[in-house]
């Protein structure tokens, strides 16, 4: 593997890497029990059949810009450790599209729908919804246990792997506090500026950002100092991100998205966008943009020409703006952050195309 | 803490480990995020609220047969990574309840009902069950993430914790494994002997007995060779301990197991005992018998004259007889591997008393 490999095509690092270790696990439980390669290969065709490989694409160029040495002893290993955090996806996934009924992601059948199908066509006994349920609920946290065996058997050394491991478990257990902040917040009501974005501190900054730079700095035995730096800049990234994912999920073209028009609205997401909008309209005292965008949140019916409204509404509230706004107030902090950490190797340059990427793409 | 301690008391010893690691992890994720306190606080009561912590004590007396030294500087750190073994019950636990639609556990409602019930009480927006089932999806990965936290970071030497990786990766997926066949083998209706006995290698042999003595074995550097006995020896103990939990699920005594008396029948388990009366009903050629056991299975609407006729017809076909010889020729066989396993210490005696309480025991 030359290191030229690693740093120019690190998403096919990635999933060799995972089809790997999914494959010697698979094997190994299949000798014991054949009956179970259904569960198995669901589970390998969701891990390696797509995705964008942000997780592991952050933890690497972090260990790179702590000057990780792609030629080195340990890129190998720090490409497995880093590939394990889209195990930790696919539980996160599976689960969530479990938790909100979600029928389809990629374009595929999600797991339970996919499970409750398996079973319906096979004429089973008993009901094809729990059938998806157990199943989905079995193999995500089947996913999130290899996700843990994938980390911990990387080929690295002891003390590298220990230093690590703080990395490791806050973000494992800040993306479900997320998720379980994100469901309390829907079922309250809170409809607050403060709580979306504490939502999208943890389970998108946390989560997808902060802790996988945290994860690749710490493996390259980075300092406190950098790695402080490396959150902050993870923190600004990561709100822009979801900021960005926030105006797609309303304003998104559904062909470039893969999503219908407004199902963030229909799904009921307390997102900043819509916080900023009902605080906007309530200052501006419009009555009526408030209700129009209070009656869309959670609306499952919602028509396409009320998706329309809830969108002219958020514009001209001055919504749209801000976010806009904010997205570039965080994109500019997040670079001076970068400059400080002053990291070594293609690792700046890298690390702006991702912040670029992250914060102005259509989809 | 005195070597006494650990040996006369390992539970109390336990239970402090889990307290002390739930009371760290808690805090950490409850200074990023206080209103997670809900969810901790509920999978805190779950985990220190009770169970016969039987897969420590496996654990812990495996690490004595095999050398462990209760005065030695390991021994707290074995007692953390036992104790950890706790952790992914809850999550095994909190998952199946929810796939079983089950009520209650231990006297109190289950996560998905005590948290379906909070979202009602407080009027919150959207479905109380959904809510539930978010909750408890949520609360069962926290504990998976954290067994693996609580065992990765017990204070062990790296080589210690690196001898014990095989048999903590075999565990956890053999039991998801296990849980995924049960699941599969209720909806194809296989009312084989053999399916009943590979559920029980997987989903009690080896997750509660095998796993955690070769846990234990290997945190103490035993030989393949010793491993080999012992893992025969919870092959038999395991399977033994499942056979009389299942006769216990028809014919215990309601007050003393603390479930309904024939439960299991009407929730459909699929047991040796159910295989081995429809097979001995059918070889003798008594159709009725075969339609009074069949007709019982999975009858969530099972009358308690119902169940008497069952259990009548279980010990006519004379299947209770061969499931009581069943459990006496493995005890047999387990006690023969734990001789030839020449264990040190109290190992022995501690062992032989929890194969009798595994087998001879009435809840």
């Amino acid at each position: 593997m030359s290191e030229l490999g690693y740093d120019a095509d690190l998403p096919a690092h990635v999933e060799r890497a995972l089809g790997a270790f999914l494959g010697r696990a698979g094997e190994e439980i299949c000798r014991t029990e054949p009956s179970v390669h259904t569960g198995i290969d669901a589970l390998s065709e969701f891990v390696l059949g797509g995705g964008k490989r942000l997780r592991p694409t952050f933890a690497w160029w972090a260990w790179r810009g702590a000057g990780g040495d792609p030629a080195g002893a340990d890129a190998e290993g720090v490409v497995q450790a880093a590939a394990s955090l889209e195990l930790i996806q696919a539980c996160a996934l599976i689960h969530d599209d479990l938790i909100d009924s979600s029928d389809s992601r990629r374009g595929s059948p999600t797991v339970h729908i996919a499970f409750a199908k398996h079973h319906a066509d096979n004429g089973w006994l008993g009901s094809p919804a729990t059938f998806g349920l157990a199943a989905a609920v079995l193999i995500g946290d089947l996913a999130l246990a290899w996700a843990d065996d994938m980390f911990a058997d990387a080929p690295l050394p002891p003390a590298t792997m220990a230093r690590a491991r703080p990395a490791w478990r806050a973000m494992r257990t800040e993306v479900l506090a997320g998720q379980y902040l994100d469901m309390r917040t829907q079922a309250t009501g809170d409809t607050s500026v403060e709580a979306a974005l504490r939502i999208d501190m943890l389970k998108t900054a946390a989560y997808t950002v902060q802790r996988p730079l945290h994860l690749g700095a710490s493996l390259a035995g980075a300092d406190d100092e950098l790695i402080g730096t490396l959150l902050q800049f993870g923190g600004d990234v990561g709100v822009a991100f979801q900021l960005r994912d926030d105006l797609l999920g309303v304003f998104g073209d559904p062909s470039v998205t893969g999503k219908p028009a407004g199902d963030d609205l229909r799904e009921g997401k307390r997102t900043l966008l819509v916080a900023l909008g009902l605080e906007r309209a309530a200052q501006q005292g419009r009555t009526g943009a408030v209700t129009v965008i209070t009656d869309a949140i959670g609306n499952a019916d919602l028509a396409d020409t009320d998706v329309d409204n809830v969108r002219q509404t958020l514009v001209e509230v001055g919504a749209v703006d801000a976010v806009e706004q904010r997205i570039d107030e965080l994109t500019g902090t997040a670079m001076a952050a970068l400059d400080r950490a002053h990291l070594a190797g293609p690792a700046p340059a890298e690390l702006t195309e991702l912040v670029v990427k992250a914060t102005k793409r259509a989809y």
